[in-house]
């Protein structure tokens, strides 16, 4: 390994700043004078987007050929680690075979919105699982010795005014929700880099966040890689190295490194700062230098059939009414859809592959199988064509089934902007109901980053959810609508029934200046489950062809410290005829908390395949941070001690069985009292609750003698409890006839702080 | 009038400390010295509660025997300005018959939540309506030279940790909604006192709010009277009196007068903010004893017979099916329900009086009618009582209707306390599951403060909801049930379906030291009608025996200036065969707003009283707040350019007409640009826009030539056009390919900010 310090020692103030940024659009600067070599990243996160420069300084021309996966929507859906694995090795192959030494991604931002234009790319509107799924793609990149950048960090839920809003996050909310999808995939997997966020965070730049970028990443959490800017990020260069801004991308063509070299020698930036920062930075671009496999091939065809396999697992089966699928080959099949012929399988901008080759569905059909093909809409204009309308309609009617591949053009979600509905396009829409109006065997394929509407769901009889399934989806419907892969993928967000029932609807996508995150930890799920909505799907939801039960479900101890691990483990059996792969979802339920909390929490999951009639035992280990929620008090995670259910569920809203569990801990106790702390609160604290007692034995708010009773109708019993319980401790003062003075008052409060004390 | 200025120039500072807090729980100190006499504070608001001093010192003892009148959630729903200023007047009367110089009330706090244990006590949802409310009332009380206090100035919309929770609100939501309901009745019926709540706002105390008390109530409303604490609210009486709290109250027994005394003589109170705060109050004081009526006289059965005529017209019916009401004196009924022979009529704490008379339902029925009663349930333990129900299953079967009297316990809902849910006692809802079962002709009547849930809605024909209606409110059950008086209230608050429904759901009643009010702006149907959810029943609905007919809607105005006023008219027609009142609802709905802003506000309403066949012209004015908002940029209400929709409503759900009225005025422009200013904005801003798009010519962002376009895929024209338009104009230094040089765009910062100062 490099003697990094002795080199940077070496370098020259100037050569230094230039290392802080990039030498262009996707280099970091080389120094031939040291022979420090430079290093190439490249857009991902579901493929290679390796540019050549010419002719381009944005970023935004043509990239190399190369092979799109399922994008990050459907990658979750698939809530299997091992294949999220596979996929970042792939990955990590086919960049070490282009000379990329990191690849930009994953993103884990949180699902804040339907209406998100980047939500294809992100993983969930859950921490934990997006947390997890970054974890194996991470893993799986770097096992090859290539680095990847998570990203955005933090709070860039929508690409509304996306480069100067502020996120007004509460501290909670902050650490519980969005920073939760980073903090396991930083601690677990060490990304060689994090990409900073566009947006400022409660008024603050994520590129020059001291908060986020060094308090929260590196002093929190370890983070020992490099933080580079999401492409344009940085504000001011300055504050942003001190703040723990490694690299600025792309180049700022000399001005910025000018800015930090003037600003060491007029002594207002530590030159050491400099040197963490290229020091960090030099770690990584040695690394992906000594990591290299000059030897390696991009195996464009075979990385295709991946990512068919690929796209398989991650299909979710949203309805299956009647069993109608998976379809027999012998049925006369209307296939009607322009995303048949030609699938939408990936979203614009930075994530956009050129791809070498893609699958669709009717590329996929054999010879001699009896079908009719229409095309039904339009998907560059979102208007309705009778004509397309009255041939798939004719092609439906002599159907014995008809399979409608639907879903949002590309124009409706994107890199760059957010949706304004929730709905398909309106042509599509009337397709399928003019479809159900002369067929009754009606399937639904849906191609798309984000929920959308269906109000047609009533009328049809399947629907499958395929996301954005990459370039080979075409032939991962194949397989699931015929039977050659049971379906297994498990919805992670969920799909409300129209866009007002989401939780940021209120408040999304904010004002001018700042999007205010008012609905606090209540995303997703712990929206819905909290405000008792009807929703269309709910989270962790998912069919298969075949069934799946649970028994069994066992917790190694009833009771447990919070610094306990809890063992948990529940037998999954499949019931039914074909084989099968489940995802077991383990919640965790807080019984009584004296903060608000959800309803339920995903805390684990695991997939587990499954013969006919086989039986896995799944076992699952939950340590604190499964009970726990972000006490701003304390500034940290805590567990409040008390009783906690431990749920297995097939959604977040269906769960089959469940086991309670004790936790013991610490209590959370008032650290001072003084002439406004509560009557009541004083009264519960053991420590203090006998001079408070005493204090109102002796005069303070007797009620004119009668034992705490009132002579008047006026004030009930419940009245007269509030209020002690509500009083504080000042009102003695006016309540008690002058008996009590404030010099007392002071005497009793002191004597209560010197027991806390103790 | 006296001349207080000389008065207070020949009192010792003493003295003058003295005024500004009581002599004990009810009166101002009187100074023998100088002749300055006292006055005697009652509760109100709804009766008068005036107490005996003698051996109380918390006012929670017995007052004199008085006559309740409906509760403030049952006076709202009369929408009846005229009948407000009755119960005023009378108030008013009463009072000059017990010398007692301030009624205190009206309460106008906004129903935040269901659950708010004195909701009864309060108005509305909707700070429009409860300000005019106010308005009605505190001018009838004060048209008898009898003060008022509206309370509780503000943000106390709880009563769980009331004396010491922070209500933590933004600028707009705090004036848009909760300062809305005080501004109007403050600025036009100008109350002679204003009490302080007990809780903080954003941290500080109501009764050491500057902002409030001073910069607000005074500065921006001009009101004149004096401010009282709410009994007990005083924390730190200095700096309180300081920020605009003039009078303390009850007595410090001299603790906060020598703390007074003590600041002067130190220097750190200014004494004439003692001056003056002695000044209003004296001001009151003379006052009341000038406008003394010696020979007044309380004629509590007159009194009586006002409140049975009064609660007739705040009845709501809610449900009407097959126009069972109003009911036959032939039927044979059931009546079900304690309510029915000791109705629930008034809520338990400060507004509670010791009536002299009370008529339940059952003491109306006349001789020979034929019924037959059960108790159903006993109210003061939620148990299912299967004999109880029994006997009332057996009544109901043998009847033609049955006339069940239900609501809440008092114990359900009180000062002093919250609700914990929305649910009526499970014995009640019970019994009404039972007797539904066994008798078609179902009518229940409800007796509480505020919303409940009703399980066994569709299972009855008819619902009245009678509030909390007085002690008269047996007779005026009577007078609507057999149609004596044809029921004219509407509901002054939205009917969740169920309590997660409600807005505040997530953040009631908050934590230990704070409750944020997340939902902002979006309070009641502001909040049901803007997230398209079902509710109960609606923001201003009630049924009527009759039908009304609306027609001929006309603005006066096509086009008008934010400074104009729009007169407003339409025909309401009586087309059924009784004689009724109907409440006139007038919203306004943004068409289309930078801020997000409601559906529609409720901006006037107007009662009016119809013959069969009948039809009544009625007239409104609409000025400029009715179109605005808040606006924090500008800090004050301001009324964006565009179209508005004047609409006439039977409830927030149901606009039966409707007309466009365009308003011109000035739209908020960028006062500044920076680098971190959005190109969007500034091409969008006339006196910049040539500036930019120069920038832009100038190779700012030109994609390598090709004009505005790009030649990969992975960029649409949508995702290039939202690049533009939420790109700060700092980009330009790392996307121009080092064309733009910092020096250039702070040239062209300056040249921008140089024309918007022009």
């Amino acid at each position: 390994m490099k003697d990094l310090k002795k080199l940077i020692s070496e370098m020259t103030l100037e050569e230094k700043a230039g290392i802080c940024s990039g030498a262009d659009f996707w280099h970091t600067k080389a120094v031939e004078r040291l022979q420090i070599p430079d290093m190439m990243m490249s857009d991902g996160p579901h493929g290679l987007r390796k540019q050549d420069l010419e002719g381009d300084h944005l970023g935004v021309n043509d990239s190399i050929k190369a092979v799109c996966f399922p994008a990050g929507c459907a990658m979750a859906s698939s809530f299997d680690r091992e294949l999220l694995h596979r996929v970042g090795e792939t990955l990590g192959k086919e960049c070490q075979a282009e000379n990329v030494g990191v690849i930009l991604g994953p993103a884990v931002n949180i699902k804040r919105s339907p209406l998100c234009g980047r939500n294809f790319e992100y993983y969930s509107e859950d921490p934990y699982a997006a947390s997890e799924i970054a974890t194996a793609h991470i893993e799986g990149v770097q096992s090859q010795n290539v680095g990847t950048s998570i990203k955005h960090f933090c709070l860039n839920n929508q690409e509304t005014r996306r480069m100067s809003i502020s996120a007004e996050v509460d501290e909670r909310t902050m650490h519980e929700i969005y920073l939760s999808a980073f903090e396991g995939a930083v601690k677990n997997a060490k990304p060689w880099t994090v990409m900073c966020s566009y947006n400022r965070i409660n008024g603050v730049f994520g590129s020059e966040n001291q908060e986020t970028l060094t308090d929260i990443l590196r002093k929190r959490w370890g983070y020992e890689g490099f933080v580079v800017s999401d492409w344009s990020a940085v504000n001011d260069r300055v504050p942003g190295l001190k703040a723990g801004l490694d690299l600025e991308m792309p180049s700022s063509f000399g001005e910025n490194d000018a800015l930090i070299v003037e600003a060491v020698k007029k002594g207002e930036l530590d030159e050491a700062v400099v040197d963490q920062a290229v020091e960090r930075i030099l770690n990584i671009v040695y690394r992906a230098q000594e990591g290299r496999k000059e030897n390696a091939v991009f195996d464009r065809d075979a990385d295709h059939e991946l990512a068919r396999e690929i796209a398989g697992e991650t299909l979710v089966l949203l309805k299956n009414e009647d069993h109608i699928l998976p379809l027999s080959k012998e049925q006369k099949l209307a296939v009607i859809g322009k995303y048949a012929k030609k699938p939408r399988f990936q979203g614009g901008g930075s994530s956009h592959i050129n791809c070498h080759k893609v699958t669709a569905f009717l590329d996929c059909l054999e010879e001699g199988m009896d079908y009719v093909y229409a095309q039904g809409y339009d998907d560059d204009r979102d208007e309705i064509n009778e004509q397309m309308i009255t041939e798939a309609v004719e092609a439906a009617k002599d159907a014995a089934v008809a399979v409608i591949f639907a879903g949002l053009p590309d124009n409706f979600e994107s890199e760059g902007y957010d949706r304004k509905h929730m709905r398909m396009p309106d042509c599509q829409n009337e397709l399928i109901r003019r479809v159900t109006e002369v067929q009754k065997n009606v399937i639904v394929i849906l191609h798309n980053g984000s929920p959308v509407e269906m109000p047609w769901i009533s009328e049809v009889k399947g629907v499958i959810e395929a996301y954005l399934g990459g370039q080979a989806v075409g032939g991962a419907e194949y397989d699931v609508l015929f039977g050659r892969i049971n379906p297994s993928g498990k919805l992670s967000e969920t799909f409300p029934l129209k866009l007002s029932d989401n939780p940021s609807y209120l408040n999304f996508p904010g004002g001018q200046d700042t999007v205010e995150y008012k609905e606090g930890i209540f995303v997703g799920y712990r929206y819905y489950d909290f405000k008792e909505m009807d929703v269309l799907f709910p989270f962790g939801y998912g069919l298969s062809y075949t069934d799946f039960a649970y028994s069994n479900l066992k917790l190694d101890k009833e009771t447990m410290k919070d610094s306990d691990t809890l063992t948990v483990s529940v037998d999954v059996t499949n019931t039914g005829k074909m084989a099968g792969k489940e995802v077991v979802e383990v919640y965790v339920r807080d019984l009584e908390s004296s903060a608000v909390r959800p309803v339920r929490e995903l805390k684990e999951f695991a997939k587990v395949a499954l013969e006919p009639g086989e039986t896995k035992t799944v076992t699952f280990a939950l340590s604190k941070r499964a009970f726990a929620y972000y006490e701003p008090k304390v500034h940290d995670f805590y567990v409040e001690p008390g009783d906690f259910l431990v749920e297995i569920g097939r959604s977040s809203r269906d769960i089959v069985l469940s086991e309670k569990v004790t936790v013991t801990g610490t209590y959370l106790l008032a650290d001072h009292y003084d002439e406004n702390s509560l009557i009541g609160d004083a009264m519960r604290d053991e420590r203090v609750s006998d001079i408070v007692k005493a204090l109102m034995e002796n005069g303070f708010m007797d009620f004119g003698g009668s034992e705490g009773g009132s002579g008047s109708e006026a004030i009930s019993k419940d009245m007269m409890a509030a209020m002690f319980e509500y009083t504080p401790l000042r009102s003695g003062l006016s309540f008690s006839n002058g008996r009590l003075k404030r010099a007392d008052l002071q005497e009793v409060l002191k004597k209560m702080n010197e027991r806390i004390k103790k």
